[in-house]
């Protein structure tokens, strides 16, 4: 059976609610971060996750390849769209916008302005500057949002299990990231999803 | 017919190799960036490229959707591989692996400084950093990519079209980003494509 490595609330979470809503016979494995000794590193040398683990010992790495391959698993899924559709190409963009702007351009740069500037006393001013280009890219995400219930081809994709992990990341970073109604809603429809559920509870576990 | 929009010299350079690679027959519309009244602007109101406008209107962005929504009009192109495989699923992990460690999360950080910090005192040690995290990024390909001469199943695929501009952008870099064998192997390799050179003349025309 394929494994696939997760962490406690990272961004691994799109990944294993993916797992859940297409009913693959997929093994979760809990590991710890940044900690020396921990499973992740004799999986893969980078120590992150998400990280898919193949019966024949293959590995694929990276949040919008692992939810791709997951979805074609399962020809026809409702999570993604027949290749070569503008449908599928629409749900890429996403997966894409949301892990390059939203994850690495901006939060980042919140969690981790060491990357950003060797001096501690310059990380508050590298959290705000992170924080402009959050609300920049959610901004992108709340117009297109407005008027519907998901991202893509109004029906849950892999898209949404991947956007969903980002905006519950939001209520931590203070007032300001939770008074858009919108990302609210969208945030509300997320969790209320049972394999969404599911997944919070065996994480947390 | 579909209009791919890029910039001379932009990361849009993977896709309209890709095009190339592919004999797709895309109307190929060259546009300036960060210019007030540039047509990117009517095309993608974030003014970025790439960005594909299709027949019907409708518009796909980001790189590495624009790269697969390619390919996948060319069924069974050696530059991809078939839904639900493991080669598919190594591809789209190294496309994403370049848009978010290479791209954004390095590039940025040396091109887009001021994303940041606010201070233009700071910048040099903002790019000193997106330099560090770019060393880190370089050397987990330079390793995959000794003794293989492109990415993924012994022949040129879509991440290469890719990989190759972020290659290509190395030796604006100075010397320390020019003295790696392997790295430099490969971006001959790439030069050395008809698709690149033609590319290559058509955007600095
Ligand atoms: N682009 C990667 C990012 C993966 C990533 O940054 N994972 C984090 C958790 S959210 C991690 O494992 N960090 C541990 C570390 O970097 O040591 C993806 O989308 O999978
Ligand atoms: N994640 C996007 C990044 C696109 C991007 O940053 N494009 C740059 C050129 S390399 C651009 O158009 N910049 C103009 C601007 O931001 O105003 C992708 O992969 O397509």
């Amino acid at each position: 059976m394929s494994k696939l490595y997760i962490a406690r609330g990272a961004c691994s979470f799109g990944t294993h609610v993916a797992v859940r809503e297409l009913g693959l016979p997929v093994e979760l494995v809990k590991v710890k971060l940044r900690e020396p000794g921990s499973l992740i590193y004799q999986v893969n040398p980078l120590g992150r996750v998400p990280a898919l683990q193949l019966d024949d010992g293959a590995l694929i790495t990276e949040s919008t390849a692992i939810l791709q391959y997951l979805a074609d698993q399962v020809p026809g899924t409702p999570l993604f769209a027949p290749a070569g559709s503008i449908e599928r190409g629409q749900i890429q963009s996403w997966l894409s916008y949301i892990g390059t702007e939203i994850h690495v351009g901006s939060f980042r740069a919140i969690n981790r302005p060491e990357r950003y500037h060797p001096d501690p006393a310059e990380h508050t001013l590298v959290r705000e500057r992170g924080a402009v280009q959050l609300k920049a890219g959610l901004s992108h995400i709340e117009k297109h949002l407005t008027g519907r219930q998901w991202l893509v081809g109004e029906r849950f994709t892999i898209a949404d299990a991947y956007l969903g992990v980002f905006i519950g990341w939001l209520a931590r970073l203070g007032p300001e990231f939770a008074d858009s109604a919108v990302l609210n809603g969208y945030r509300e429809a997320y969790r209320a999803r049972p394999s969404v559920q599911a997944a919070l509870a065996f994480e947390q576990d």
